[in-house]
């Protein structure tokens, strides 16, 4: 089964605004069995949309179409349709109601040009908007499906998953399609790949493994695709037991699992608090910490030590230390961990000190040259890691690293 | 003038990789007033490619391709490219050396089909890859351009500013057009427009005001187009004097500028060092401030108080206050930065509490209620704002006003 998307605006045409919208869709369109096989970007013109659409429909059965929807004079998505698909049009009173309900409740006034929002075709099945005001509208006609969305990315959201893919689904025989995602972090692609040789060799020509690569991290994605559904279910847990069972501990979660959110929950069920120490990486270990709801039932906090002063002072790092060995050294980062784990009252810290560039690399220790420490007072794993030339990425890095360090620690 | 986009790659039609490429080109080619009136992303299919390609130039003068131009036999473009320009190829040698040495400084071996991608059409103008391995191509034939560049978004960027800008600006007359971008944080939309109700009632009309709101910011963009160059720039000049002069103090910088480095030259001036206290952002401040290279010159660090227990032992925020007031109040916020300019022997502070969300809200102090405070031992500014319902959100947010704060208090 084929799908093309459509995107209508200006505002992607000139560049203002990022397109998210198509590469959300398409993975949703991928996960139930149909490919999208073309995506096109069109500006608020009525007859480009008009044969846009015409030309769409006459190379796939199911056209999604974003945009163009709202109550100002340059959205005519709405008229094109009713155009094409030769229809009356109605007040919808369920639409109108949520409207009216969503402006009063800002305390804006409404007008005709809002109200219209409300017309639809008789022809078309409407999708109610729960999240905003422009309601969607799903055409069915001779084997063909075009889902008409507004281009606010949760307004389309809600309508894709609540209507157009249980329609899809219902509407059309589709392949069978499973998938999982299995998530690592701090190993690289090649290393991972190598474990998995022999995995990929064995596996059925209806599976296929991708690695989707981002910054410290990589998800794999297995996908089986044909035939009947519950052999193909069994198939397909018994290859994602083996790749469970191949990368082990190097599997941290799987599919939506959030990291900072195992790692918490690791935490919490050891009974442990935990503190950051943080140099070059400036606070983003912290920030990615904290960035999950509730984490202060498990994180006291961090000491930044940007200046030496600060490692000597706050932390009780000895001037002897920095002296003989710099403060990007090992023995530099275990002091931190013991210093911030006596100061802030905790079990366990992350501590990291390096030179995140561009500036202040020496050839001893050049830029990227990171140490990376995780530990209680009594048990410490500390490294020193050669990253890269750029600083925005060695922070990330940095960070990514120390808590897939921490994670391993705590798995002991 | 006109030009269309094709992206080709199957790794953007399943949705795996955002296609970034297609908006950072228009805005470039708006800039020198190209207008892109159509972006369409196709799979790696030879005659898909043709077709469309075909297609692009009986709408458009210029067809930029990005994508498809790699050594595996899923990339095609350049084959559709030899075929719908009828062209012989030849080695170009310069493209040779450059893959020959890349492949060499990372180790790796040469093999034919990497070696093929130095085999360009006689009739184009190469366009030399210094960022990478695949060169891309100039066509232009009958008063149309067609450049052909590698999907890898610092690849095409490096082509399109190295070659194609100049190419096109140089054969084609195009409208003049001048851009400025003015640069506010901490103000709405509407705040600001307010402001410019009169300006932009006056404005000529080949001048245009575009407001972009990112989280906490507001860049405001004024375009002018057409007539003699000198002529408008004059004018163009004079408008922008006037913006400077209505949103005076709320504008901190233009175009390129970046925020935090803006902050950081402030600092630097005044010969004054900064340290921040953060309970609810939870280190975003300090990674923002710490995204700068040389940061450290002016920035000791920070102490992220997550728990009471910190604000207390370490920050010296009296029990009484905790107690009357809670963590979250602006006494709170106030012994927050005296106890952290003290213990880390700074001129200057930004501390914030408040509850981020989604737990943690009260009648009284409901999620999104941050207090902000910036200040020296001996003069303060501290605000209590109710933001969002979003946790992440309010973290960027209070982030974004905190430093705001900071810039204001450093212009007095």
């Amino acid at each position: 089964m084929k799908a093309i998307l459509l995107s209508i605006g200006d505002e992607l045409l000139i560049g203002q605004t990022l397109n998210t919208n198509v590469s959300w869709i398409s993975q949703r369109l991928n996960a139930i069995g149909v490919d999208v096989i073309r995506m096109i970007t069109l500006s608020d013109n009525e007859q480009d949309i008009y044969e846009r659409l015409d030309n769409a429909l006459s190379e796939s059965n199911i056209v999604l179409i974003t945009g163009g929807l709202g109550p100002t004079s340059d959205d005519m998505t709405k008229d094109v349709l009713i155009k094409y698909f030769k229809s009356d049009t109605y007040i919808d009173n369920i639409a109108l109601e949520n409207i009216k309900k969503i402006y009063h409740s800002r305390g804006r006034t409404l007008n005709e040009s809002i109200e219209e929002m409300a017309v639809l075709p008789s022809n078309c099945i409407p999708m109610y908007n729960e999240v905003g005001t422009a309601p969607g509208m799903l055409f069915h006609k001779g084997g063909r499906v075009v889902g008409v969305m507004p281009g606010v990315p949760y307004e389309m959201q809600f309508m894709v998953d609540k209507y157009i893919l249980p329609f899809i689904v219902n509407n059309f025989s589709l392949n069978t399609i499973l998938h999982k995602h299995f998530l690592t972090a701090g190993k690289g692609e090649t290393q991972l790949a190598e474990k998995l040789v022999a995995f990929e060799k064995e596996l059925p020509t209806n599976f296929k493994l991708a690695y989707l690569p981002s910054v410290g991290k990589v998800k794999l994605r297995l996908t089986a695709k044909g035939g009947n559904k519950e052999v193909l279910q069994q198939s397909f847990d018994k290859e994602c037991n083996k790749i469970d069972q191949i990368l082990s501990s190097d599997v941290y979660g799987h599919d939506e699992e959030v990291f900072e959110s195992i790692i918490g929950n690791q935490l919490l069920s050891k009974n442990l608090k935990l503190s950051t120490a943080e140099s070059c990486t400036g606070g983003y270990i912290s920030h990615l910490i904290t960035s999950v709801s509730g984490s202060s039932a498990y994180y006291n906090g961090s000491i930044i030590a940007y200046s030496n002063d600060i490692k000597r002072n706050i932390l009780g790092v000895e001037e002897s230390i920095l002296a003989e060995h710099g403060a990007v050294s090992e023995p530099c980062v275990e002091a931190m961990l013991d210093g911030v784990n006596k100061l802030l009252h905790t079990d366990i810290a992350i501590a990291v000190s390096g030179i995140a560039g561009p500036q202040g690399g020496t050839p001893q220790k050049p830029v990227g040259t990171i140490v990376i420490g995780v530990g209680t007072l009594t048990e410490k794993k500390i490294k020193t890691f050669t990253l890269t030339n750029n600083r925005e990425r060695n922070i990330q890095l940095s960070a990514i690293i120390a808590l897939e360090m921490l994670r391993r620690f705590l798995l002991r």
